[in-house]
């Protein structure tokens, strides 16, 4: 099994390049999209939706991201096991998430060439490296046969949440979802510790919501909420709006949870 | 054989997901997408599409469908089999149109935790609940190992096409295509009756459309026409162009239909 | 395996149909998406988008396109087999572009209703005609067995690129991608033999670029530049940005390459 996650769009040929170069390497594996549609170039962002998927998908599954602004530069290809999963991405801060609970992964740089096309075009190594490499992956070959170990790999710095005098936690907005909920870096353990302290205030751009909801739908309809959404964080969003654009919410915003009467 | 059809968009991880978790149940389950495009929480035209597209797959497929605005809330899930198909979705009428022909369906709601993940979440039991249900049906779990049968479920009103005593006959629009042609109620058998008695001409909005053409092609590039569409269904369509902005349409538009002289 | 190239969108549910006719004659099919999301009709696009994507397949597969605006009309139905390949489309120039290499293609007009399903309507050739006769010749039909040899098919104008008095080569674009970026008709070949004769110069749209650079990262993000793209033809992008929108260009506009100091 191939997981794909790339910033291709669906408008063109890309992504099916990509699948026909590992089926006709592969022809029996099963290929699942992730998404697509990551902005281009956005490397947080596919580094988070690896991070929130992955461990979703059976032992064995090869995860392939394709989110690659330097492609043709001199930036290397990253490969490594962790947990039963390979994964396989350019080395540019996408597995920051991942691996940011992982004190020594055991990486390797791509660049045995016998396991790329004959061909590599400066443009699309996801066609012509990515895709051959995952495939042969798939198959059962050993990532140290793709190339070098390496020591190291690029990240970005990764926001944490931070306790302040007053007691309350400030976090912030790490992506949104296709609906426009803010997802933040808060989790639920942190906010169930601070929870025991009294009902939370979660703030936000100047507003405030009182208390850290069940489901969206325990308010009405329009009405903004927080919830502990799947992926474990908290969320803000508006139950059947769009929290973002309503908002005028961004990446990075401050998200304070305060337990009342602070 | 599963088929998805929901509202998450293609932008997130959740219909990934969702397939991640059926795949380590079922490795050997083939997936297709109806759509991911449902506008959020339009169980309407949820229904439709589902309607419209079972039958098209083979026996034995599974029909998955969350469009689910009642996640977290005490709404129930419900599973039944139909004509050697098996179907599920949430309690909130989206079988409204499937089940209209069907009088006395046998319905399950699904309450077995045995079948769900060990953890489940208040906001995504497309993947802690649905999916792995999905997933075990596939395999071949009986409907009612998933929990007890029940007698109810919920249902919208579903529009009726009306007579008038001049002769003509009046139904609305109940959804639009992607390419912007309005889908009536208006079927082709009580279409073919009335033309009996004579040319028809159709009227919405306002406007006016003299008989109902063979295909799109029938009519020049930019020109409105009625047609029967591969629903079996009238729609009213602008060849190479978009009905439903061109002409302003909205869901519920009444659609007259007149034998012409009348 | 079959590949699907249609304008139907992913919002409705005309693909899954497809894929469930497919599936219910060949439940072992392999189905992969190269896009739906080609514009309404834009038989251009379309067989641009076949051409670059075909030998990216295994031999064997067969290659479904409907972008269909004469469905319902006269237009005919075509089927050939290519270097191992198989290919079914409508008769309405799709074909040209991977065709124009080809000599005497031997081209099958699809009329066998044995391999249609039963009910055929007006409107969706693609579930009722394509897409059964896709899924025989995936199981091992051969094209003469679903009609009779023609000896024509629709062209539209291949643009060629041409030499001009003062020594550059004129071409034009021919489509974007989805990012943005001009693909034109000049190919990496005549671009390398007009290299030789020094330095090259790009004009598009009274801009001019210096030089054709190795890949995208070659230039500051929001810099334009000239590549040769992975389809082997000359881009004009944006870094990270879209050159369409940015410089207004339209298909059709003149790319002219003139070697430097000319």
């Amino acid at each position: 099994m191939i997981t794909l996650l790339t910033d291709f769009g669906l408008e063109d040929e890309y992504v099916a390049l990509v699948k026909g170069v590992i089926l006709t390497i592969h022809p029996s594996a099963t290929l699942i999209d992730v998404t697509h549609e990551i902005p281009l170039g956005d490397v947080r962002r596919a580094g988070w939706l690896l991070r929130w998927s992955w461990s979703y998908f059976p032992k064995g599954t090869v995860h392939l991201v394709v989110v690659d602004p330097g492609v043709g530069s001199n930036r290397r290809i990253l490969c490594f096991e962790h947990e039963g999963h390979l994964f396989l991405a350019p080395d540019n801060g996408i597995f920051t998430p991942l691996l940011s609970d992982v004190p020594q992964p055991t990486l390797y740089a791509v660049t045995q060439r016998r396991y790329a096309l004959k061909k590599i075009s400066h443009t699309f190594h996801g066609r012509d490296i990515f895709a051959p490499a995952a495939a042969y992956l798939s198959k059962g070959l050993a990532p140290q046969r793709l190339g070098p170990r390496v020591d190291t790999y690029k990240r970005f710095e990764l926001p944490q949440p931070l306790p302040t005098r007053k007691g309350s936690l400030v976090g912030e907005i790490i992506t949104f979802d296709g609906y426009g909920s803010a997802i933040t870096n808060l989790g639920s353990e942190r906010l169930a510790s601070l929870a025991r302290r009294g009902p939370l205030t979660i703030r936000v751009k100047g507003r405030k919501l009182r208390g850290i909801q069940r489901s969206y739908a325990s308010v009405p309809k329009g009405s903004p909420c927080a919830v502990i959404g799947s992926r474990g964080l908290l969320e803000i969003s508006i139950h059947m709006g769009c929290a973002s654009s309503s908002w005028h919410l961004q990446v990075g915003d401050p998200v304070e949870v305060r337990p009342a009467g602070r």
